[in-house]
C-alpha cells in the first residue's frame, strides 16, 4: 500500500529531515535527497529524521554513469575557477551501504538504473522520463517507477541527458508508461495542489510526488530570496548552466547569459558550486539555482503537515466534482 | 452545461463535418476546424454537419493579426516557390459574419484575441496557453478557455509567438489558469484515454479536448500514411518549418533539415503548402506535417461514437479507482 502524497526529495538545501519528518507524520511520504551529502552527513540526517518520526521515509541516491568530461574551456569563458570541477560518482556504493544496514521505507534512484538492482531489504523506485527507461526499470525490479514530467523542478531524471531527448509532459507520460509497463507509477512534475494530486490519480498513478509545492515550508531549507522568487509569476525554463545537466529553474541571469552550457554533469555543478554558495548567502538571485516547476507560483507557505492535510482535502473535493461533471 | 468530451478542431484535413457530427452524436461536442477553408467551403461543411447530426457542435475560426513578413530568402534557401507564400488573415471577418447568420452552438478562437469579441449569439470560447492570455480573455467576455498545454499536437495556440515564450504542460496549466481566471476551462494537451479525461476534469477543467485521439477515427480525413505514423512510438518535437508557427508533430525529415525556420505565419504555411499537398499525396511523410500530440502512439482506430463512449466508461472507472487511492 502506497501513500498517495510523497515529498520529492530536493538535493542541494531544500530537503531536510524536519521537512520529511513533518510530511511523514501527517500521512504522506517524506524524503531526504541524498544527493550532495557525504556519507556522514547522510547518516547523521537519517539519525535525524528517525528521532522525529517513526513512520516510514524514504531516500533518493544518484545513480549517473556519465564519463568525466573536461570542462576547463567553460571555465575560462564563465571566468570561474577550473580547479573546483571534477566528476565524482555522489559515494553511490557507500551511500547504498549505509542504506542496507538499516533500509528505509523507500530506497529512490535518479538520474539512472542502477544494475543490478540494489536490493538493500526494502521498496525500490527509479525516476524515469520515458517509456524505454521505464519498461528498463520495470524488467530489472523496480517496485515503483516515479515518473516525472516535463513540467518539473529541478533535474530531468533522464538517463541519458541530450538535447534529442524528448521531454514528455506528465500528463501523456503517464498515459504512455501505464500502458508499457505493470508496475506502481509515482508521478511528479507540475503538481500544485489538491487538484493536480487527484488528476494524477485519475491518470493511474499510484501517488503523486511533489517537490515545488513544499518548498515554501517552514521546515524545508530553502533560503529567503529563493523563497521570495517562487512567489511571483516568473516564467520558468529548463537549463544546463548550473550543473551540466538539463533542469528547470525560474529563469535568471546566469540562466540567460549562458544557453549553449555543455553536458558537463557534475562537473559543472562542482564548477559553479563556490559562486552558488555565495550568491546564496549574499541573496543574489541571478547566480544560483532557483529550482522551481512550472507552477511554483501556486506554492503555499504552510506547515508541512498541514500542507499533506489539505492536498488530501482539496483531492477529495476534486474527485468528486470530476465525477459530477462525467455523470451529468 | 457543457459536454465532457470536446473533439479538438484539427484543421488541414483531418477534421471532417462526418468526424464532428459522430461525436456529437455520441454525447461529445463535435468541432470543425474552418481554419484554411474557404467561406464557401465553411457554409458547405455546416451544411453537411447540420444534415448529419441535430446535436450541438462547434466551429473553430482563426484569429491571428501577426504583421506580414518576408520568405523570400527562405524560399531560396529551401528550393521553394516563393510565388506561392503569401499573408491572409483566413477571411476572418467574412467566416465570423457566416456564422453570425446560424450560428452553432460553439464559436472558438485560435491564434489571438478578437478585439472586440465577437458576439454571434452562440458561446464563445478562446485558446489560451498561459496566464495573461487566460486572463485577457476572460475581461473580453469569453464564455470559456480553451486551455491548451504543451502536450498538444498541431499549433500552438499562442496570441503572439516568441521563442522566448514558456510552454507550459497542460497541468501546471490548469493549475495556474484556474487560480487566475473564474471561467469553465476545457482542457487539452496529452489527453490520450479516458483516464487522462478524468485527470483534466479532477484538475479542475469542464471539459477535456482531444484531438490526436481522434485522428485514427474512420471518420477523420486523415490520410493513410499519417495514421501509420501515428500508431509508432515515434518522438513529437515543436516546429516551425512547415508554417512558420510554433506547432507540434512527429518529428521528420523536413523538420529535422529546418531547426531554425523563421517566425513568419502564414508565410510559410502557403510556402510549404504545394509541396505537402504532393507529399501526402505520394505518401512521403519526410515532407508534410504529421502534427501529433505526445501520447500519439495511443490513438485507437475505432468510429468516433465508440470512442466517445469509450473515453466516458474509462473516464468513470478512472475516478473510481483515484477515489479509492486517497481514500485508502
Amino acid at each position: 500500500m502506497m501513500r498517495a502524497i510523497v515529498q520529492a526529495p530536493m538535493s542541494g538545501g531544500p530537503s531536510t529531515p524536519a521537512l520529511a519528518a513533518a510530511v511523514s507524520n501527517a500521512g504522506g511520504l517524506g524524503f531526504l535527497a541524498a544527493g550532495y551529502r557525504t556519507v556522514a552527513q547522510l547518516s547523521a540526517d537519517l539519525a535525524e529524521v528517525r528521532q522525529l518520526t517513526s513512520e516510514p521515509f524514504g531516500v533518493n541516491v544518484f545513480a549517473h554513469r556519465s564519463a568525466p568530461v573536461d570542462v576547463a574551456e567553460t571555465a575560462a569563458a564563465w571566468g570561474l575557477d577550473p580547479a573546483a570541477a571534477h566528476w565524482s560518482d555522489d559515494s553511490f556504493a557507500d551511500k547504498v551501504a549505509l542504506l542496507a544496514e538499516d533500509p528505509p521505507a523507500v530506497v529512490s534512484f535518479t538520474f539512472g538504473l542502477p544494475e543490478p538492482l540494489p536490493l538493500v531489504g526494502t521498496q525500490t523506485w527509479v525516476t524515469v522520463t520515458g517509456v524505454a527507461e521505464a519498461r528498463a526499470a520495470g524488467a530489472a525490479g523496480a517496485d515503483a517507477l516515479v515518473v516525472q514530467g516535463y513540467e518539473a523542478g529541478g533535474h530531468r531524471g533522464a538517463w541519458v541527458d541530450s538535447p534529442q531527448r524528448e521531454d514528455v509532459g506528465t500528463l501523456a507520460l503517464l498515459a504512455l508508461v501505464r500502458a508499457a509497463v505493470d508496475v506502481p507509477l509515482v508521478a511528479t512534475g507540475g503538481i500544485a495542489d489538491g487538484a493536480g494530486v487527484a488528476a494524477v490519480l485519475a491518470a493511474g498513478a499510484s501517488a503523486a510526488m511533489l517537490g515545488t509545492a513544499f518548498l515554501l515550508c517552514p521546515e524545508a531549507g530553502t533560503v529567503a530570496s529563493y523563497r521570495s522568487a517562487l512567489v511571483t509569476d516568473r516564467p520558468t525554463a529548463l537549463t544546463r548552466a548550473f550543473s551540466g545537466r538539463l533542469a528547470r529553474g525560474i529563469v535568471n541571469g546566469w540562466m540567460t547569459a549562458h544557453p549553449d552550457a555543455p553536458l558537463a554533469y557534475p562537473e559543472v555543478h562542482y564548477l559553479t558550486a563556490p559562486m552558488r554558495a555565495e550568491a546564496r548567502a549574499t541573496s543574489d538571485t541571478d547566480r544560483f539555482n532557483l529550482w522551481a516547476g512550472q507552477a511554483h507560483s501556486l506554492a503555499r507557505a504552510l506547515p508541512a503537515g498541514e500542507l499533506v492535510q489539505l492536498l488530501t482535502e482539496e483531492a477529495r473535493e476534486a474527485l468528486e466534482l470530476a465525477r459530477h461533471r462525467i455523470d451529468r
